[in-house]
């Protein structure tokens, strides 16, 4: 399994996967579950995938060649998120009936969020129908793959006016808590931060086992958590029943 | 959905389930998901269900009527582990057929819990085909229904030798996780805790929307969490990619 996640804040977005690749940030630099696809001055898109690997391979192949053209001219990335959509579709035409005698689902989601010139930030996730949903500020974040550990944390803590750091934050805690309780989901992490306004910059991050800075955030949260668990008033009972009196 | 939760520590269990119908702790008395069968001066069950609700009916009134002296009957907790396995499948022999025809799984869970003289407290969950496991100081707690959203906190928090009470807020906390990220899992709560050793009681607690206690710790643990997130130490990036210039 995967886990990928991205958030839309006002100050600009952030993402992170799972990954146990090594991943780096290039022209058009692939990696397995974080893509960067980039055009100096002019747009720079992120693209996270989850789901069966052969899907989502696929898809990102024909985006880079038979649709390569119009993912670039796209004027929105409402229309990039289309061209996603079609890519999924062609790849479904293809495989999805030999899928299905071989007893497997269709299945891909992803994740595409950046700036195409003359728009706001925007935030996607695509469906494996090629069906897409955008992110807005009262739902502003996605998930995909094996989302539901890492999901209360983000719904306690992301808020659209905190800073792209903080999200980052928030996002890693996610990653941990369902590392922690799912095996499937490993290091090293690929996190990145895509800032607007005046900075317009993309700040990468590849988290290898170990890292000293993942490791104390994780420590401190947990030990944190366990002692505020520790502080927690105990409460009263309706009703009391013995049993195996002697 | 339903989300029930149960962890065996030194001290006892403790037994946690989400519930939209009143509850109350008598002889043999049955609710949505929890159920507790109790017989003066010998043994106290506590049986919590998920999944199909015409199954775990099903399952609960073969129980109480073909299988009721093998029930009382029961020398460990094994066994009655057992009869549960064989009311299921007799369930499944009755209706797995047709459920399937109508496209549905034959899907149930069971958690089990209790004492019965001359043992040791044991914890068991019984999964659809009637099998089970056992709990023991490595694995303390099980989880039925929906249980990714709650599983983080138990597994930073849980220790085989917390007090019962430290489990219930516990419990409580994943309980919390679960409803605020999935609509389906909702109020009253049942809580049940069973207090070995010299005291050898069970206290129940039905927590209605509002309850004042349930309300405290949820705020009390909400707002730690927020402000423990705030404290943490931003971090440094690898690399950095400029956008858009302009």
């Amino acid at each position: 399994m995967t886990y990928c996640v991205a958030v839309k804040v006002k100050a600009g977005l952030v993402f992170l996967s799972d990954s146990r690749t090594n991943a780096g940030v290039d022209d058009i630099s692939t990696t397995r579950k974080m893509s960067v696809f980039t055009k100096s001055n002019d747009r720079s898109l992120v693209l996270l995938s989850a789901g069966n690997l052969a899907i989502t391979q696929s898809v990102k192949t024909i985006l880079k060649t038979r649709k390569n053209k119009f993912f670039w001219a796209a004027k929105s990335l409402y229309e990039i998120a289309e061209i996603i959509g079609e890519c999924i579709r062609e790849v479904n035409r293809r495989d999805g009936e030999a899928l299905k005698k071989n007893g497997l689902e269709f299945s891909c989601s992803f994740i595409l969020g950046g700036q195409i010139p003359g728009e706001d930030i925007r935030l996607f996730k695509i469906y494996s129908a090629g069906n897409f949903i955008e992110a807005d500020e009262e739902s502003l974040y996605f998930q995909i793959g094996e989302s539901k550990y890492g999901k209360p944390i983000l719904d306690r803590v992301l808020d659209s006016n905190m800073t792209t750091e903080a999200a980052a934050k928030c996002l890693l805690l996610s990653m941990d808590s369902t590392i922690r309780s799912n095996v499937s989901v490993g290091m090293p992490l690929e996190l990145l931060e895509y800032k607007i306004r005046s900075e317009k910059t993309i700040n990468y991050k590849l988290v290898k086992d170990g890292d000293e800075e993942y490791e104390r955030i994780k420590n401190v949260w947990n030990a944190y958590l366990k002692n505020g668990f520790k502080k927690l008033a105990n409460f009263s009972w309706d009703k009391t029943l013995n049993f195996l009196k002697e």
